[in-house]
């Protein structure tokens, strides 16, 4: 296969999919532009603290592999940088990327990698989770920023550590109005992961996770679940109606039905953290469209195969780091075959 | 890379994920032994009748990939074949293959692909759901055979067109003991899927799926899950304690408590499905072993690396088709990069 600019690919995004897409690419000789529009890489795994299994800290496994691309003569990594059109010709693609504080840059590939990943919704569509209002109500994303901060004990907003927290699931996620019809995959075992870290930092503290189903269909994720209910942590069928505050209390109040016991239920919460909803951003459904890749109502892309272009990670739909890698890898593999294919028909 | 020995692979396994990473291994030009027990290829896919979301019929989709499979130059295809031994030695995998009714056969790679899937277990372990006891109950898999020959509506051991059907979801599944700790994670969508068949071959069956948490995590699942519903599939959520028939009864008799709405539920069916769940066979433990890999206390392999080894689609753990498929072709750019790695290291 030749080195011109037919066998190149463009990967889009810079989270762990396109980082793990680019690897794969590099290990398989095939040049890659990766380009990412924040000034470093990472993407979303970048704002985590932990991860399931292994419960290594993320930053763990960005680091080695930001070294590896630092490393590859065959990845270019474009930073700052915002692909502003996308257009195929003869199957070869011309993307134009506006870079932050430099001139604009034209690249040619033979294939597109979309991993532009997806992004927790605003949770102030739902105004009676109390979020904007409370500074106790945060996402998980912000909680994960909580917890690698202080890993030794959580505080909440006046300083005080943190004695009784609620997850609430399904935030924004499994609804026909006020967010996505899908389930987000992923958000059932982020609670219960951080669940069991606290549990680890204090054994006494009061965890409950309000649910509508338990999804831990991962490997390892229902052992994870049963070593939490042993661990104490609550799990409550049914979502809360609100996350208010009494008149001149302090603490939050989360409430609700339990609707395995049918009984309500009002729970004292220092903290409260909403396991928010993954959502395709307008940018990237632009991108799903320039590429020629129908869009669902649902905003993820259809799953029609379009010649050269592969759409990696949950850009595609929601799922965790694992799928997130095999997929990686499987595009990495598509995209080398199509080229190959293509170069030995010429 | 040279054509040597030590740059093909053994695919150990011919599902659909073994011809599928057979497939992306041909698509780079990589030659691939694939060496599977029965006399065809397809392994458990070829006995369901037809796959979500497409909806298309699993032989619409194996029978193609088997095509091209035969078609290619670079896949041999060792069918009624059982590997015997395997062995690495410097970075080259030898096993010895018996060959059903021929000379055993002893084949050289670089890398091992294990792709054997899992196995639905035996559900006479759970005594009290009545499998082997009335002919009316029957497995997931044994379900799928009686749709691929029954499409225009089904009928009971007796003959009568089946009217009232149940689904009994986790069935060894999720359990400390009589089963497998973790959770199957395709049993809950091939409920839905077929219970979205039944009712379009007839609105008026009435169909119960008793479940413990719907699991419709994938993409496009949870709109199906909602599907089912408004065509009047009954969710209830519960496992019942026992699947019995009354004195001089025709009818099986489901019976169990509705965890939400806590009453007991008797249930008259003509047709009793057990979803159950899928497990390592003995076979599949010895050569992960063989393998140098470590294996879990579920049956499972561990996640650590082994040199030139890789563990794709449900062996590594339970997953679904499009996910078998992304991991075969994960494992097809991983074995490709490591064989070029070192040859370029030599």
């Amino acid at each position: 296969m030749s080195t011109g600019t037919e066998n190149q690919v463009l990967v889009i995004g810079g989270g762990v999919t396109g980082m793990r897409t680019s690897l794969d690419l590099a290990s398989l000789g095939i040049r890659a532009h990766l380009i990412e529009r924040d000034r470093s890489l990472g993407g979303l795994l970048g704002q985590v603290n932990r991860v399931f299994p292994s419960m290594r800290l993320a930053s763990d496994i960005i680091g080695p592999m930001i070294s590896e691309i630092e490393k590859s003569e065959t990845i270019k990594v474009h930073l700052s940088s915002e692909v502003r059109s996308l257009e195929e010709h003869d199957g070869l693609f011309r993307a134009s990327l506006s870079v932050e504080g430099g001139p604009d840059i034209e690249l040619e590939a033979g294939c597109i990698i979309l991993a532009t990943g997806l992004r927790p919704m605003d949770p102030t569509i739902i105004p009676e989770f109390g979020y904007g209002r409370y500074p106790e109500v945060m996402t998980s994303l912000e909680f994960e920023a909580l917890l690698r901060s202080s890993e030794r004990g959580i505080k909440g907003s006046g300083g005080a550590p943190v004695k009784k927290l609620v997850f609430i699931q399904c935030v924004g996620s499994r609804v026909e109005r006020r967010g996505l019809p899908y389930c987000s995959a992923v958000c059932c075992m982020g609670a219960i992961k951080n669940a069991l870290i606290l549990k680890d930092m204090d054994p006494e503290m009061d965890i409950s996770i309000l649910y509508i189903d338990i999804r831990t269909h991962g490997k390892g994720w229902e052992d994870a679940y049963r070593q939490a209910r042993k661990a104490g942590v609550k799990f409550i069928r049914g979502q809360p109606s609100m996350v208010t505050k009494r008149p001149r209390a302090e603490r939050l109040v989360v409430c609700g039905e339990n609707t395995l016991i049918k009984e309500l239920y009002e729970i004292d919460a220092d903290l409260v953290v909403l396991q928010v909803g993954l959502e395709q951003t307008l940018d990237s459904r632009e991108l799903i469209s320039m590429l020629k890749v129908g869009i669902r109502g649902d905003g993820l892309p259809d799953d029609e195969q379009v010649d050269g272009v592969f759409i990696a990670g949950s850009s595609e739909s929601p799922k965790d780091i694992a799928s997130c890698m095999a997929q990686a890898g499987a595009c990495a593999a598509g995209a080398a075959g199509y080229m190959l294919r293509k170069s030995s028909n010429k």
